[in-house]
């Protein structure tokens, strides 16, 4: 059986991949006068007096929403809302899974910007954050930046931050390997969606100074035509040198190559013009922008894929579920680059001075340390930006 | 220990009374590749070709939103969205208690029509049914009417067709026991809210002909000044003998009154003028329009309220699970008429022959087996009435 096929008769079996259980009883008339009425008059009106309650009385303080409108769903484009369902509650397996959080898939069946925010908006008092996901850029900026000012629970859009995070911490390690610091390193960035444009903010954050992002036309400098407003953004801060040119030209002397973008687009050919040794972090997915054996041939020191079949898995669920528990458990109001940063090192402090080597730069994500010490540093961060609420 | 005081530990204890829960298992690569990437593609890409077959691969099939805007809250009133979790949670927990239904709470943060059923539509691909739940009328009227129109998917408003279809099913048996026909009996139903309009509604279309609906000012009736364009609805087909005047007035000579109004408003002096055998039902939560022992002494011969510690109690959790369990059991798309009415006729039916008198005419909320004869009653008026899916 292929996976494929696998994958089908498994979710015709699950008949869904979450539930959502009762944990109180309810088989008496006792037992309905404290969950229900009468007794349930009581919180209600100790809410209605201090909203924060909420928090203490309902589940409000471990639920997460995990919401899309299908518009960007994993490599398969817009599918729709209703189709992105079983990667919404995959998602929601992995935050219970991997740290206890409640997550709960919502799809919105809207491609409109407004009418997206505002769903999600009127719902807040509902849940504790906010997981955006598979949303099409350029609108997921659009769409995060009104969420952020409209709501007053943590919103995150994973396809970007998530990605930044845990590029970041493999990148913090494999620098150790070629020892190279941030400040002096030039970087290479391909693809400038989501992903690209939020890896390039979270690095330059950290001490990134000389960054380049490229998308299919070639290298993003300022005054470039064409651009959109996020990639006008970035060019205004990125590429100093105004490079122009291709990725085979750009690439030539960068220390990492960073790719979220397509399949077999970087060439052994490019990788012998790079610095020397080059740290390649290859994301597509499923198939890389090079195979792991053929950067090393081309002399790559460092490979990073998303996949698990080969070492040094740059993956989302290292961070996610962490950073909702530690932003959930200090209930912060955002989810903001400390916090972001703060998670980024614990996922690489996780490997030991000792235990890293070229081919273990990142922990394995079902690790069950990873999501405890990213809660806890992202929490610690919280408190010292100034976003904790307890 | 009051039962406020209780409540409020419990509810601190509890810290949420629903979770959700992962279905599979995450434990390992292979795990991953089935319940997320890269094998969640495959049943994406079929829901893509089929949505139907969302109810399939994702948890839609079982899952039903449970909807408020805070606004009229058990007898709190309006509340706001976040006062109002504690009691949508306690419903979830009946829902999942009595049917095995996955029911999730959602508040939503605005009071406009439009706004309300925006998110709900929106949101309408994540879920297999809608219970809309105290928010106050006559926004109520509305809301749900857009709703129907404009989601595919089952919408109920409990707190209109919930309480109409339990008092249906007593009627039917306390008609029974006063040997009377609902066609040749008079009615006068005090309160003109959600309630009471939805219980004259569903009386008449069992063939109730003659039915009094009675507001804060008196009898409604057709051309009466200041009325609201659902109590105008009403008025035009009820009251066909232009009564006016207070419920006093109007009370003389009717054979069941449905009060779904105020602590008090009926006294021993009206129940006096009824007509013989008097069918008393005081809903009002939690002190009725007078007391069982007040209206048996005044002549009632059947009483029922919506307490759980006097007998005959007329509560709305005798419907809602087994409803909602009958009609995603075959993929309703609309709760109908004729799906309300087989599950008053059910509920009812659950009371023998033999066991039927003056003190049980209504079984117990406990009893397991009325959301199962409730679901499949339900379920088959689904299909006749053709609006069953599968």
């Amino acid at each position: 059986m292929t996976i494929e096929e696998e994958a089908i008769k498994v979710h015709r079996e699950w008949k869904g991949k979450i539930e959502v259980i009762s944990k109180v009883a309810a088989n008496s008339k006792e037992d309905l006068s404290l969950a229900y009425t009468p007794g349930v008059a009581q919180p209600c009106l100790e809410i209605q007096k201090d909203v924060n309650l909420s928090y203490t009385y309902t589940r409000r303080w471990n639920l997460v929403a995990v919401v899309t409108d299908g518009s960007a769903v994993l490599g398969l484009g817009d599918i729709g809302p209703e189709a992105a369902m079983p990667v919404m509650e995959g998602k929601c397996v992995l935050f219970k899974t991997f740290a206890d959080v409640d997550a709960f898939p919502l799809c919105i069946k809207s491609k409109d910007v407004d009418e997206i925010v505002n769903t999600i908006r009127l719902l807040q008092g509902s849940f504790g954050g906010i997981n955006i996901e598979d949303i099409s850029a350029p609108r997921c900026f659009e769409i995060e930046r009104k969420l952020k000012e409209q709501c007053d629970i943590p919103v995150f859009h994973d396809d970007q931050h998530g990605t930044a995070i845990v590029t970041l911490a493999a990148l913090i390690n494999a620098l150790k390997i070629v020892k190279k610091d941030i400040g002096d390193i030039s970087v290479v960035i391909n693809g400038s969606g989501a992903a690209g444009i939020a890896t390039a903010r979270l690095l330059m954050s950290t001490g990134l100074k000389d960054v380049i992002l490229c998308d299919r036309k070639g290298a993003i400098y300022k005054g470039r035509e064409g651009l959109n407003k996020e990639k006008e953004e970035i060019a205004a801060i990125s590429n100093s040198g105004m490079k122009k040119g291709t990725l085979e030209e750009v690439i030539k002397g960068a220390d990492v190559f960073i790719g979220v973008s397509a399949p077999g687009v970087l060439t052994k050919e490019m990788i012998k013009t790079m610095a020397e040794d080059p740290v390649i972090f290859a994301m597509a997915n499923p198939v890389p922008e090079i195979t792991p054996k053929e950067a090393k041939e081309a002399g790559a020191k460092v490979v990073g894929t998303g996949r698990s079949d080969f070492p040094n898995q740059i993956n989302n669920v290292l961070a996610f579920p962490g950073i909702f528990r530690g932003a959930l458990d200090v209930r912060a109001s955002d989810i903001n680059d400390q916090m972001k940063i703060a998670a980024a090192k614990a996922i690489a402090s996780i490997v030991t001075d000792e235990e890293l080597n070229a081919d273990y730069i990142i922990p394995e994500p079902f690790n069950p340390k990873v999501s405890q010490e990213v809660a806890k540093e992202v929490a610690k961060a919280a408190k010292q930006s100034g976003v904790a609420r307890i």
